[in-house]
């Protein structure tokens, strides 16, 4: 296993996380890193989806990961079995990053020159959503077992995410999850989503998802 | 269907949650009301257990239920089936419910005389575990498609819930999770919590689980 670093996260003092986001990503838009803000309620597979998609990205792009978690590190280890550059970031009970707490990740992680940088955010479909991170992109993961309502329910979460991956499609025949219906929901809340059923188990989808992702940040 | 209410809840102004939770606690004890707090992910299936509950229980106790939600109505529809009094909460995008807010709901629901009301918390694994809401005891489910991990990765749930309730056992086979280890894991942060594994789908454990809550009410 990789060595990592364990970062405690301070409260951020910027009045105004709007603006800070935006100055965060135009800094990385300059340095050339992109960063994806990945979040989904606890369970849906956020790790194992990173874990799939770095292995399939890292030898056409240099990776990094931010994990965040109220307390544990369990994630960072499952990450750093990959390979690529890890830091645990500890939010001491809060519930999501916001743009200054991202920019203390990106310092502690030394991720300068990193083509894709992955913020593996808080599990929780509330409170991530109502700060903007500074992330290039926003991709959020559900999960068959969880149902196909919860755009009715979190549907902040689901408009301000520029992808969808839906996860354990190879559960499917357990539960009643209606796919159609599922993305219908979704698409009248955010027309312009982009959309990948998965399942970060057995690798299904995983092409097209991950395709996608690097066409996003080598435009090719 | 059965009719229910919407009220906006409002943000509350009270300095000390912990006491004026224990206010709650102390008044709803004076009116013979059992308070369940009811928290998990989004997902894990608190309104299905809770259809399961009520249909069990009904004959024997009054029933109401709050459903706490962002701005939907999807669960209270559900519930208000089974034909016990509901009110849906809206908290407008609070990730979760203090004591004073849970008074709010339980004015606007007319609970006084009820012997068992739920409140079906917002769906988060973070926030709605640090505040206290009033209830006479807190219960958590876990669905097995989370995984067993849960317990290190959101310590404070599984610290402060009186119950918990691992849901979707019939899923068992789909997943890789460990009953043992996750327990041993719970245990470890709540020796005295109690354990109930269940599936709300199949019915399977929902006796010993209702069972249990019965006699916490009536005492017998």
């Amino acid at each position: 296993m990789k060595e990592f670093r364990v970062l405690e996260i301070k409260e951020s003092i910027f009045e105004d996380n709007n603006k800070d986001a935006q100055l965060l990503r135009e800094q990385l838009k300059n340095d050339n890193t992109f960063l994806l803000n990945l979040m989904s309620s606890p369970g849906a597979g956020k790790t194992t989806t990173l874990v799939n998609t770095i292995n399939r990205l890292k030898n056409k792009l240099s990776i990094a990961v931010m994990e965040a978690d109220i307390d544990s590190d369990v994630d960072a280890r499952t990450i750093s079995e990959t390979g690529v550059k890890v830091i645990q970031l500890h939010t001491g009970g809060m519930c999501h990053l916001d743009a200054d707490m991202t920019r203390q990740g990106l310092k502690g992680l030394d991720a300068k020159g990193t083509d894709l940088v992955f913020l593996e955010n808080v599990g929780n479909l509330v409170c991530p959503a109502e700060f903007d991170t500074g992330s290039t992109k926003n991709a959020m993961i559900l999960s068959i077992p969880e149902g196909d309502d919860k755009p009715l329910k979190y549907p902040l979460m689901f408009q301000i995410s520029d992808v969808l991956i839906i996860n354990k499609i190879d559960a499917m025949e357990v539960f009643d999850f209606n796919m159609e219906l599922c993305i219908e929901r979704v698409k009248k809340l955010n027309p312009d989503i982009e959309v990948f059923p998965i399942s970060a188990k057995t690798g299904e989808g995983m092409e097209a998802w991950t395709e996608w992702l690097y066409k996003e940040i080598k435009g090719e």
